[in-house]
């Protein structure tokens, strides 16, 4: 390829997907990190939540959000929902010829880094945990851990109604976390992207001992090493932000800009 | 039509559908006030639930699921979820012809009755709430009524997560039905096929002069009276149940057999 098409290349948007907003928290990310570059980002909020439901129907949803972000013709692509990476990512690397990050793989390493006792906890919905895909990934980097899971269904719609804290996100915490407290963990990994939210409720939970693992910073930084690595980092200019959803599902406006930290200005319904 | 041809149309399953397993509840009824009839039940798993999401939205999904009891050669059509009749019965009533009850009329005319006072409380996911169908058809019956509402989105995760009883549940109710208790109402209708479940921790949040309404008793009663009145009763023979679904979800034959009130024994899947 000669520079002129390696440049116009670079100057594609990244693209993200999530199975609703929370993956906004990557973009925020993102726009920290990579201030140059364009973001397409997907939202497949008329399917949402993605957490329960079967391995073959999120790998269908997953591959669908895949080939829309393909279509904005973006250079790369982060999954930033636990879920679908858990489920997909192996399955969308092997389809299609894109640098495809997920949030689990840069996750695991970061908490194998951390981790001086071995002792790991890992938070997800019900798919992140049951795929076993955290605590195969955190055994591979650091054999003698110990991984402890614990599925967290309700931290998800808590989030999404706003209540960050209070006795009741206290309650559920502390019922969801209670085996976890007894195994004495160094790191706790926030293995959805919606639990950051609740940072606040689950580190009181444990001791100060305890170091929280969240998604968005080490995804990130791994996909800016790929972009340097192939030259599709893009170093001029101001990036923007393109955000589209499957449904205009309500409050979503509101939801979206907790996670992103800043105003949604616009959003585009797709259908398919 | 001879009479060969009704009795072969009377032979016919009653087809129900809803976005998720909720619908059960109504299914239990069924079973319990027509015992011959044949029942198909379609529940939504891939894209539930449904009360966040957008009318539109909505209205597609319920069309789909009609579409499909239709090809299951049903007689009449019970949409179990109330988020779906708030926003689409009117739709598919113009749309198919064919017996459709839906669980809100039915559930509005009980509370009209039932009130003394005409301080009537309605509980439903946010879709329910904003449609404004029950306000509407409680003082269309009942043109002094006072109707309250309150939108509890947590209910529904809640009771997937078998979450009945307990702290976490009885402090989520009371922070909902805080308003509510200050406006002294008589009648509390719950407005979601899963809230049923909820019925001890609600109960208990109020004072005992309040009745609590629950759509499937009338809803069936409905459907009941609409069958003999066009001479489609079935009156022979043991009915039979058949469950699809659109996704295999985790915990579903669990959480299922706690809407249907006995254990699931074969459900099929379904793929449009």
């Amino acid at each position: 390829m000669d520079n002129k098409a390696l440049l116009k290349h670079s100057k594609r948007p990244i693209g993200v997907f999530d199975s609703g907003l929370g993956g906004l928290t990557v973009v925020r990310e993102l726009t920290r990190t990579l201030p140059h570059e364009d973001i397409v980002y997907f939202g497949d909020l008329a399917r949402l939540p993605y957490g329960a439901k079967s391995k073959k129907q999120i790998i269908e949803f997953s591959v669908n959000n895949t080939l829309f972000l393909l279509r904005q013709k973006v250079k790369a692509i982060i999954i930033a929902c636990n879920s679908s990476a858990s489920s997909a990512s192996s399955y969308l690397r092997r389809l299609f010829p894109v640098p495809i990050v997920d949030v689990i793989s840069a996750t695991a390493e970061e908490a194998a880094e951390l981790s001086r006792t071995g002792r790991i906890a890992v938070l997800g919905t019900k798919a992140t945990i049951e795929s076993g895909v955290y605590q195969a990934k955190i055994k591979q980097l650091f054999p003698r851990a110990h991984v402890i899971t614990q599925s967290c269904p309700l931290f998800v719609p808590l989030v999404e109604e706003g209540w960050l804290l209070g006795k009741v996100t206290s309650g559920v915490a502390e019922h969801y976390l209670k085996s976890i407290k007894k195994a004495k963990v160094d790191v706790v990994v926030l293995g959805c992207t919606h639990y950051p939210l609740l940072k606040t409720v689950i580190k009181k939970a444990f001791s100060k001992k305890v170091a929280l693992v969240e998604s968005a910073p080490r995804t990130v930084a791994d996909l800016k090493k790929i972009l340097q690595d192939q030259g599709l980092l893009n170093v001029e200019g101001r990036g923007r932000l393109s955000i589209f959803v499957s449904d205009k599902s309500r409050n979503f406006i509101e939801i979206g800009s907790r996670f992103l930290g800043e105003p949604i200005r616009s959003v585009k319904i797709v259908k398919w």
